[in-house]
């Protein structure tokens, strides 16, 4: 028989962490139905329900979803319960600042050392995780098998490191530089734009202000 | 005559700072293309001549811009010659990264003081940034006439706490909660959600290795 292979929306994976994030702050309860999920989230229960049967859960009629089995069902789905080790390159303040965000391990991203070119930095520790020099990227990328990356390079460095990175065999790059990389296809890159977002967010204030 | 006013993209927005990187980057050069900007970026020439002339930038023939004019035109343009104040509530691990990430400063955005409910918390200083108790938020947005709210409270209390905020005159939410935001049209929001982003990096790498 063949496999079924549900199809995943992007958006959908998207939402996934929201429900979570609920989840997990209502742990102690028993149940929790798809209409209390998008209310507490502003959204619509179809949607809620669509998105949580895409990850195989199963709600009781009238009693919703079990809110443990539920967090156990999405982590799994999301790989949160099996982090991923990734190197971070360029510990710059906001590489610090990802660093010191521990949040990341129980989300599927375990920084297992960062590289920078920096000799000041290198060798000593951002919270428990070691800095390297970046010429030791390629090696210990393939020594280690790590295949996740996050880049928070200066712009300049990006594309190069990219290369080094994918070449070592990183096949997804969680990408907060301002730069577009240009890579091969079957490479994953997920942009992360702090400073676009924040000059939207300046921008329609302004607008707004001068109105 | 009636003042021209050009209407902006958010698109166009979003690309600014990605220029004003590469800028910085060759800030001792007298000129840079479009035909450069773009390449550096992964972009096309004709979108690059497009956001820049939204900005009132003129180049000159063969040459391109002046970087340093250039530099200041983005900087007026997007606000980040005058830093606008704003208060950050909640200060959990992203809360704390965020502050110590100080590049905000140089991009329109100084966090003026951080509030938080963890009685250990109060009263402490991240970085030369003072953490006050919740209910003062109020007060303070009133009497410092802080526009602008950085969110990063848990899930449960973002909804309440943006409430607050709006009632005492904040008109700009950087939302980084799970938390869709149920505010009044008037009110500028815009979502930064990590962990979601984090889920399609992963969510991809985890179907293409599987195939």
């Amino acid at each position: 028989m063949e496999k079924k292979l549900k199809k995943i929306s992007i958006r959908s994976v998207k939402r996934l962490p929201l429900y979570y994030s609920i989840l997990k702050e209502c742990e102690e309860r028993e149940f929790i139905s798809a209409t209390e999920l998008a209310r507490r989230l502003n959204a619509v229960p179809i949607q809620v329900r669509k998105d949580l049967a895409m990850t195989g859960a199963i709600g009781q009629p009238k009693l919703g979803f079990k809110v443990k089995e539920l967090i156990a069902i999405l982590e799994e789905f999301l790989g949160w319960n099996n982090a991923s080790d990734a190197f971070l390159i360029g510990a710059g303040n906001l590489g610090r600042a990802l660093i010191n965000y521990r949040d990341f391990k129980t989300k599927g991203l375990n920084i297992v050392a960062a590289f920078d070119n920096d000799p000041e930095k290198i060798n000593t520790e951002i919270d428990g995780c070691k800095i390297l020099p970046i010429k030791k990227i390629s090696s210990l990328t393939q020594r280690l098998n790590v295949r996740i990356a996050v880049l928070t390079t200066p712009g300049q460095y990006a594309q190069k490191t990219a290369e080094i990175l994918t070449t070592a065999g990183v096949t997804a790059i969680w990408n907060f530089t301002p730069v577009k990389l240009n890579v091969a296809k079957h490479i994953v890159v997920e942009d992360v734009r702090l400073a676009s977002s924040l000059s939207v967010l300046t921008s329609k204030l302004h607008k707004q202000l001068n109105t």
